[in-house]
């Protein structure tokens, strides 16, 4: 998709933000790749991040495609602007087995105020990758709010 | 609501579930109550766990309402089965500041098959509470997959 | 819930707004009450309105259910606002077979731009009622916005 | 993407169930296209489909849309399969302007019992087309209910 820029600075601000989420370091997750409304994010399995079958915990896929949407989102917001994710929905459509966890995000439509994206979650396994989950997801643009950016 | 229980030592089951969930231990979540078609889960704000704002993240908020729907429905389960999170969708209302963040998730209709849950996340800030959260969500019950249990 | 009230003529613009949705007359549904934050709809059981295999069409509980939300939604905001569905996700829990369906909406949160709102659906069968889906909704007050209001 | 196909008569077969959806008829819609995993419906715009702003109704998009997914699904399903909507989430992007709508739906994962897919739904105005609802789907494959086929 063609998206419309307003921060040439944008690749920049997205691995700002992320740095400061504590939480991304918490999961070990990393980002693969900005772009224009395309932000990809990864983690390596782990056994501290698992449910109790041994699989990778459902609020960890969640954590990390709903990062990539709103780091998605965030990368076409005009600078000032931070984004907050107004609600998410996912579907786990297979066990959350794999070595590492790949989500991307991307935006579809982008507003003045709200921003839909959705988000795919790739497991590796060996040579086999997997889409493990899928996400569909509204973010917000926040402005003028002391003390919130990006 | 008026479930129809299917195990009588579901107590004891919801807790060693959760017991065997690491990714619980990495959050510092904790059981706060377990009855049939209704689990209450508790988790102390952490600086690990926040997102770039230096709230909580949406990704921990969804983990524990998730976990909070998934015990609720291993609850009413008949003994053997194992539940699995088909999909859930979160509404982030207010950004996730406290103290301590209480997820009450219930069964809204327990089939053979699939669990309708919702859940709530509470947050406490001194001596006010929010509801900073709220989950609809699907889970499964499987049985008899090789090597899956509550 | 104890909501705030913006416009003390709320029941009036309720129902006028109603009142100018064609697709309710089409799909035969009234208001059966409203109240600040809560609006009840409700829709006999018509052929026209059915699935494959009988039941009403989950696109219709959808509509009934996406208007009780915002309506309920509509029944806060100030003057002039008018409300747009952001998105809704609905959980179809039994199949929708009765004479009459009800939709009961209610705000959960209602916030300057966005509100939250849940919403059941009821399907009455002779002397049973049963809900049948349950709703999880996101609406949006548009102000200013030509031509647009309630 | 590449699904396997469990019944060589899924053309007809989508056709007709479609046909015996008496909502569809009410609505005014028509299938496009069926393949295995990709279904379109379209709807021309009609006064007694509207919302209050005049604008398609959220409830018809969503009825389309869960549609196509559903079609979808019940195209890669066992002869004697019946298709049931589990629960949907509607992204409503734009107002729904234009004079046709055509909704596309698509398998992303078919399971022995959950399929799920997401559809969009295109509204063209003129010669300009735009996306104003996207929609993630869960849908159920019921066999041996008696009385339920398709």
């Amino acid at each position: 998709m063609n998206h419309q820029l307003q921060d040439s600075d944008f690749d920049q601000r997205v691995r700002a933000s992320f740095a400061r989420q504590a939480f991304m370091a918490t999961l070990g997750a990393r980002i693969v790749s900005v772009a224009p409304g395309d932000v990809v994010l990864e983690l390596p399995f782990h056994q501290s991040l698992t449910q109790q079958h041994g699989f990778l915990h459902a609020g960890v896929l969640a954590a990390l495609a709903d990062n990539a949407c709103g780091f998605a989102a965030l990368s076409l917001m005009p600078p000032g602007a931070a984004v907050m994710s107004v609600e998410f929905k996912i579907n786990l459509m297979a066990p959350a087995a794999g070595t590492l966890f790949r989500a991307a995000g991307r935006v579809i439509r982008a507003g003045r105020t709200l921003t839909v994206c959705s988000a795919e979650v790739i497991a590796t396994n060996g040579d086999q990758q997997k889409v493990v989950a899928v996400m569909q997801a509204t973010m917000m643009s926040v402005q003028g709010r002391s003390g919130l950016s990006d």
